[in-house]
């Protein structure tokens, strides 16, 4: 495996698209190969196990249900096209990951943190990022852009998820700013209160570093 | 939980269907609530995901997103409808359960029999079937109903799964044979290369000594 495997993590509105477009553009400088995907999604399976996950028609949907869709839209998007690309030595940008179900599924739904990582590490067999991306702002903040977003109405345009509550949130945020804590060496806390040109200065330099590591 | 959680395994073609509507044809004499489904799908969520797994269009699903889409589908089934009814009192008679992917999945793809046994167990809750019977004939006599039902055309109306080798339906039928060994107290092992009225009587008759210890 010659390729990197990055990952951009954090709540909802705290601007990895974004970001994750700045690095693929100074990354198309460096004439290698690029593969940027996100999960829930990624392939066509994926992508159709995440059209289920999020339809807020489903609200009957039980937690369990939940954690193991979410592991088999990334059982088939690591398979199927990030373990290929990482093989052909490509820099892989992926939005969301493991992080992502371990904040919102483990911590919070309330379901083991063992139980979430076990079953992902099945699904992923047990590939892991060589760098991670959180962006943190608080959960206040995440919930004003996402409103803003939909176009200022308080619940209009918002998915399943989007729709739980301020609290849930915030316990979300807690988890990723654990993993971050806990997992210095893979995983940079980026504080994405901030413009996006000094968030972008700030992955762009880590990228830079660990670019060089790699050579 | 006052209900009795009866499962049927066995290979496609077996009889499970027509076994099934005889069982509930007798329960129905009995003035007790019954509900009859089938895995995977038995709620809207989970017929969703039903359709994802069975598509032939889906040739390129990895083997962990296959597992995982059935645990998906189960834990939904599980926790929206089976709990419930078991809970009112009800007689739920299961097409397939957790037997089926330690056979089909574990056995038949070359998982890990304690990854899809734990993956699973997480899914349903640690329910566990008070009784099932498990419908067993060759596994060449299996494909040739099969290809009756669909018409005679060797490949022509079967779904992905149904499609797959006969050694791999070979390995499918041992391992079921292996789970009605080791687990005889829960399982009942019924010779499924007879007439339809020899096997449903061997059912009744263990249905009915089954009644008789829960009263």
């Amino acid at each position: 495996m010659t390729g990197i495997f990055i990952t951009f993590e954090g709540p909802d509105g705290a601007g990895k698209t974004t970001q994750i477009n700045r690095l693929a553009g100074e990354i198309a400088k460096l004439n290698r190969k690029i593969v940027f995907t996100r999960e829930p999604g990624g392939t066509r399976i994926s992508d159709k196990i995440r059209s289920i996950i999020l339809d807020p028609e489903y609200a009957e949907m039980k937690n369990q249900a939940e954690v193991l869709l979410y592991a088999a839209s990334r059982a088939q998007h690591v398979h199927e096209k990030i373990i290929p690309a990482l093989n052909e030595g490509s820099i892989v940008l992926c939005d969301r990951f493991i992080d992502a179900s371990v904040a919102y599924q483990a911590h919070g739904l309330g379901i083991s943190v063992d139980t979430v990582l076990m079953i992902n590490r099945f699904a992923s067999s047990g590939l892991i990022p060589t760098r991670t991306y959180m962006l943190d702002i608080p959960a206040q903040e995440s919930l004003k852009r996402l409103h803003k977003r939909a176009g200022g109405d308080e619940d209009a345009g918002l998915d399943r998820i989007e729709l739980r509550k301020l609290e849930y949130h915030r316990t979300v945020r807690e988890a990723f700013l654990g993993i971050a804590k806990e997992q210095s060496d893979r995983v940079l806390l980026v504080n994405a209160n901030r413009g996006e040109e000094e968030i972008a200065a700030d992955i762009l330099a880590d990228f830079y570093r660990l670019l060089d590591q790699q050579n």
